[in-house]
């Protein structure tokens, strides 16, 4: 057995992470949450690039469901490329960096601001020039992150998303699963990867799927995949894959599936029925309660369980800490340094 | 040889669809421009499913690029499963369907018409429930389409996108490129697919890349290659495939490259430069005068020229015209009907 990677030490410095995240920047998020309470935005837009970007559209999902304000992603060409003179009046424009350091990222903040929008970025490292453009900073709180691969920085930014809906909405419930968090993080799951690795070991093309709030940890996963394993990962919505993607899903081809404990539930377990009947290769990532509840169903499906469920902006946390050590393994087990790709570094710049 | 597919034969009526879009349904648009020229939107969303929610992606470019005005994608979910009560209030949102008997797409609509928003439905079959729920209803004149795989109905999408783009912007030279498109497109091209289609015959993975306006159709066709040549293709921005996608551009990996004239060209052109390096497989589909003023940094390139350039948004529609008998002549190569997937069906039910 290799020594533990550096993806995998960085996981599981998460746990500490989100519970230093409930004390320290805690003012600003108040000062801003009053503001956009007093004077709601009619929508709001998020500037991200890779990893940063899953978040960000976790943050969608979260604001749209949770806050009632519909919220759309800046493609930074149409700033960087294409000059765009985009009227952000009446906007929230928030950010979500690692580094705070690429330029793309920072001509869109500067952009929004100048055209009317309150804006926030929500970056790791301090004092970063993205920090300066925006009128409101919180960190992550992540700590230095030396992984290729981002992990902690990606599950402190979920967890600072959950964050801003909790106080927004001032929903206690959110607050308290929040702090249960980390407990529930630092719990070592007995239950290992042996079956679900095998599965994975020497493939080619996966498929990750997600619904709802899990589809963004869907996209992290393939991400993920690509990076650590070389291996063809690509994220579909539970809805979407029906439109073309499912041409793929022959007899043996392996499908990552995310199950939350939500109303999406019944539509993924329908899909896994579809794909149980093309006698695809399954691998059902999901709180120990819910494939408890589903034995049945799942019995021609390899299970990864998780920590049991809080609700399900939570559960996406807790889901992906799951599967990060899943694949560095898995790059072990296919003969790859999951910190080290081979044509990858950490901080990527936009051509 | 064999007899010319649906795919095929659909993709060649594009070219006297958009001619009729030019005197069919400009009395709405008319109407309709006025009505946002008087109250600007402060911000748009789009509702869409499979390859018209590329088309949607393209709206989203064209209208922060040359409207100013910022678009998000509605995920169906939020309504239909997180049942969320988004405030759409001085929005304009629209759907595009071909059929316009999604479930999921009739309740976005009806929920946002209720919540505030100017509404209009592009759909390609008359009296649809989705034309019912919206405001405004501009059809897409595309005709019966009869192969699974989308091909006329989603290129008269982008021309309708212009079209009302041209109107709101009062662009008499957008109006121009639109009515020379019909005759651009009936020209046969002389230089056909075949080195480019062998290159592909036995791959499994394949990258498909566009930058800014040619992003959404790289995302229409990695669909088109999955649904009618089951080749696992994935759509990645020139911008997004260095954070973590690189990792799979090894000796010989297959690439589809987008090149537009635009301030996006050198971006593109630079990014070749490293797939070639890798000493990927490349094939770039570009205007044949962007080749020819090229020729030399795409010397390990294999081209597939269309007609000349006309502007940014026009070429979209001249390169995935140019794509779709490419993608039926692969599918033909390895042994499969592209106008009859093996899972698919024409109308896609979400689960």
């Amino acid at each position: 057995m290799s020594s533990q990677s550096l993806m995998e030490s960085e996981t599981e410095e998460s746990s500490s992470i989100i519970e230093s995240q409930q004390k320290i920047g805690l003012p600003v998020i108040e000062e801003l949450v009053q503001r956009l309470q007093k004077h709601p935005p009619y929508f709001a837009s998020t500037i991200a690039r890779g990893s940063s970007d899953h978040a960000a559209y976790f943050a969608k999902y979260a604001f749209e469901t949770q806050l009632g304000v519909p919220t759309s992603s800046i493609a930074p060409s149409v700033h960087t490329i294409y000059k765009s003179n985009i009227n952000y009046k009446n906007g929230f424009v928030f950010a979500i960096s690692q580094s705070g350091k690429s330029d793309d990222l920072i001509e869109c903040m500067a952009t929004a601001r100048k055209k009317g929008a309150v804006t926030l970025s929500i970056v790791n490292e301090l004092n970063s020039p993205l920090e300066k453009e925006s009128e409101y900073f919180i960190p992550l709180n992540a700590g230095k992150e030396s992984s290729v691969a981002a992990t902690k920085s990606f599950i402190a930014s979920l967890t600072r998303v959950i964050q801003l809906v909790a106080f927004w909405r001032q929903n206690q419930d959110l607050k308290n699963h929040l702090a249960q968090l980390p407990c529930l993080l630092s719990q070592k799951n007995s239950e290992q990867y042996h079956s679900a690795l095998q599965l994975l070991q020497h493939e080619k093309s996966v498929l990750t799927i997600g619904r709802g709030f899990t589809f963004p940890i869907a996209l992290e996963s393939a991400l993920k995949f690509k990076e650590t394993c070389g291996l063809h990962a690509e994220a579909f919505s539970g809805a979407e894959i029906l439109h073309g993607p499912f041409e793929l899903v022959q007899k043996n081809f392996p499908l990552i599936v995310y199950l939350q404990k939500d109303e999406a539930l019944s539509g993924i377990l329908k899909l896994i029925d579809k794909f149980q009947e093309k006698e695809a290769k399954i691998i059902a990532i999901a709180a120990e309660n819910i494939i408890e509840e589903n034995k049945n169903l799942l019995k021609n499906t390899t299970v990864i369980p998780t920590a049991p469920s809080l609700d399900s902006l939570c559960d996406v946390v807790t889901l992906i800490h799951r599967f990060y050590p899943f694949a560095a393994q898995l790059a072990h087990l296919r003969e790859r340094n999951p910190d080290l790709p081979k044509n990858l570094n950490k901080v990527t710049s936009t051509i």
